[in-house]
């Protein structure tokens, strides 16, 4: 079965570049680097072989494949992930991307939900069932580009997980190709249902490293009526934390409250001009939905909450005006690659009366070493995300930089935090797992890892530290 | 270690009975009768004893006594339980009651959590809590007198799953003793959180059968401004269904529907006369709650949807009257042994839009079989609780009945249904999971208990056939 190997600059590449068992596959060079880095930065090892199965079966043939030759499988979806968490680490490894299953499959209007492949673009989907007036919540930043299935490989979040939760809180079945092959379908066509252990929330931010989803259910909502976008700014960035505190404390829940500081108030206007406010030390998005009484009351209990916080606020005028707000919070990401050309990019989360403190820490912490720390993040939940500013060529920086990633993790500890909100561990964030998972815990699942995928085929390297 | 054991009717029990490692503890008979059996009816067998437990130490302490003495642990919420779940099957077994650890140890109103003890009564905890303006939503009928501890186990529903979720949206983090007496802590202080697999979600719903739970933390909401309740009577039990189908379909989410059928209705008028209409088909309880006005746009729209379906349709009045209503829902449970002395209770669960299907073919199962089925429920969760009524001394009934059960799990298949909505498996369950769980996640569900628990002390012979 296994086809004649040709050696290709380092590697072992398929004689055929184009078909293995009927699959489409390609080991030329070009394809190889291609699939062989994500947004971490991180570059990995050029695989043997990047493949775009079909269908599920054709993913059971590969991982047979796979298995029979000892090689690893390492799932991909747009490659948006910031943690390395799909790049692989050994030519000895078929990169599976998902870019030729990313069907819709079915709509239940009825029931309120979707079955799509895993490969379907997040944004894509949301505009699909726009025209039901249907809601899929999850909405990362990247979500023009990133995939439905690599979502729940990390349980992506985004802005609107304040008010609806995250990627876990919408998937409601899961197909799988187990790494012996074996195809198991976790969770159900209903959303309550408690028959046995939960092997589907076990999949979910398991990094393709327990299998390859290869179909999805997701739970919908009925499209909110309305929505509006506040603009709230602060001379000072712990005002703007407190103004958060007393927002969530107030019988209200935005569907999103995003932080930008001052750095990434800039960065954005370098990058994209859009005219925000530049003599402030932080602002904050603010959107509501829902019914448009009920919105108007909830604005004007906000807008007094954030003036007694000595904020200025204002509301986005129409819709081009609303888009440009949450096209310059999307923009942060990208922008700072302007500021410097290496950004180590951590998504901590902290308890949301903790924010302020923690401001205040990276403050400190970027002031004594002399290194840029750009914050924005989802202030509702407490989820910050700390890009440290640095060219990694300049050997200095680098260890600087580095150092003050483990502060930051310290810090967040400290204060009852999460060193991942929603991005996972990948390999970027592997070294400091122990910092929060206990050694029993962590035993726990490594366990549960050698259970599923005995020969360590699936995405090995992720999640755990090299041991 | 080991107390020297004396023979005690037919079981072994501890010389002592009052203090086993400083741990209350009891083998005195009528300590274990009250203990080997729960509300599924099941008589169990006497264990060697029951302990009461006061913290985290005593319950790793009796864990590793458990562990030395190859005696099983059964841990016991209030035993509310209808599946047989913490029932002790063996005599070689020590329940574990948490009676003694009900306390409610922090409200975090800043960041909207608590942490309770297992043994905390969810009715309780929701009183408490009240006078903080705050709400936990997850309501079982038997929320005066069930545990959280159980409610986590059993993944345990209520009312107001339909806009609120389930217990397992709720629980942010457990301290859980492993069989091995190691103390191990899911999830964390913060909503949002991916770091390596989930092991919370692995616990809810485990029954007990993967580690003891000792404090949970528990994610709350604001309590809604306003709620109000409505009574819509039905002729015909299909148009109850078309109701509940389109109030779903609209652009509203009630906090409730609640489904009874002609059955309960008389059920609940013989056991508690509170005036439910006696001619009617079937009955919706509606719930809706927010603020005031947007429940008034809710409710016009409610009444038009019942109309529409030839429905009959009022207003709770007042408080008194609101209560009358829900006093008779939680009721219908205990007026079913009225009818009949055995009640077998199934808890299935179908996609929304089949549950008109569900109840015709319950009805028809009911009129070929003549033995009385009542059905009531979660209408808006597609969870139908069905209640098979019969006299498990007359051996025809018992066996049809058992039948029946069968036949009703098929026909819950077929839809794309679940066996278990929100009572869990146990005992009495367990020989038809394979007709939801294919084989393959069988294996893994089974791998996992053994990864937890290879010596099989924790709660054996739940969940699982016996093979």
């Amino acid at each position: 079965m296994m086809p004649e190997i040709k050696k290709y600059s380092n590697i072992s590449s398929f004689k055929s570049a184009n078909k293995l068992l009927g699959i489409e596959i390609s080991s030329e060079k070009e394809d190889l680097i291609c699939y062989s880095f994500d947004s971490s930065g991180f570059k990995g090892v050029l695989p043997t072989a990047v493949a775009w199965p079909r269908n599920t079966n054709e993913v059971v043939n590969l991982v047979k494949y796979a298995n029979e030759n000892n090689l690893q499988i390492i799932p991909r979806g747009a490659g948006t992930g910031t943690t390395g968490a799909s790049i692989p680490l050994a030519k000895e490894a078929i990169v599976i991307s998902f870019e030729k299953m990313r069907k819709l499959l079915e709509i239940d209007t009825a029931n309120l939900n979707v079955i799509v492949e895993p490969g379907i673009i997040n944004g894509r989907l949301q505009r699909e069932i726009q025209s039901f007036r249907l809601f899929y919540p999850p909405d990362p930043a990247s979500l023009d580009i990133c995939t439905i299935g690599g979502n729940i490989a990390t349980n992506a979040g985004g802005p609107k997980a304040l008010k609806y939760g995250v990627t876990r809180d919408y998937v409601m079945e899961i197909e799988a190709v187990l790494a012996d092959g074996n195809v198991v379908r976790a969770g159900g066509k209903t959303y309550k249902k408690t028959v046995g252990y939960d092997l589907k929330d076990l999949f979910i931010g398991s990094e393709g490293t327990l299998g390859i989803f290869t179909k999805i259910r997701l739970r919908l909502l009925h499209l909110p009526a309305d929505s509006t976008t506040l603009l709230a700014t602060f001379t000072n960035l712990e005002a703007s934390g407190t103004a958060v505190s007393k927002i969530v404390a107030s019988n209200i829940i935005p569907s999103a409250i995003e932080l930008m500081d001052k750095s990434s108030i800039e960065a954005v206007e370098n990058y994209k001009p859009i005219g925000l406010p530049s003599n402030v030390e932080a602002l904050l998005i603010i959107e509501l939905d829902g019914n448009a009484d009920s919105i108007k009351n909830d604005a004007e209990i906000i807008v007094d909450i954030c003036n007694s916080c000595s904020g200025d606020i204002s509301v986005a005028e129409d819709i081009s005006e609303r888009n440009k707000v949450w096209e310059a919070r999307r923009s942060i990401s990208p922008a700072l690659f302007y500021i410097k050309p290496t950004k180590i990019s951590e998504d901590i989360v902290v308890p949301r009366n903790k924010i302020s403190t923690m401001l205040a820490q990276l403050r400190e912490l970027s002031e004594k070493s002399g290194i840029q720390i750009v914050s924005f993040g989802h202030a509702g939940d407490g989820n910050i995300h700390v890009n440290i500013l640095i060219d990694k060529k300049n050997h200095e920086e680098y260890i600087k930089g580095h150092e003050i990633v483990r502060k930051v993790f310290e810090a967040t500890i400290r204060l009852g935090g999460s060193i991942s909100g929603e991005h996972g561990i990948g390999i970027t964030k592997a070294p400091y797992i122990d910092m929060e998972i206990k050694e029993r815990e962590l035993e726990l699942m490594k366990g549960i890892k050698n259970l599923y995928d005995p020969k360590g085929i699936l995405n090995p390297g992720k999640i755990f530290k090299a041991s």
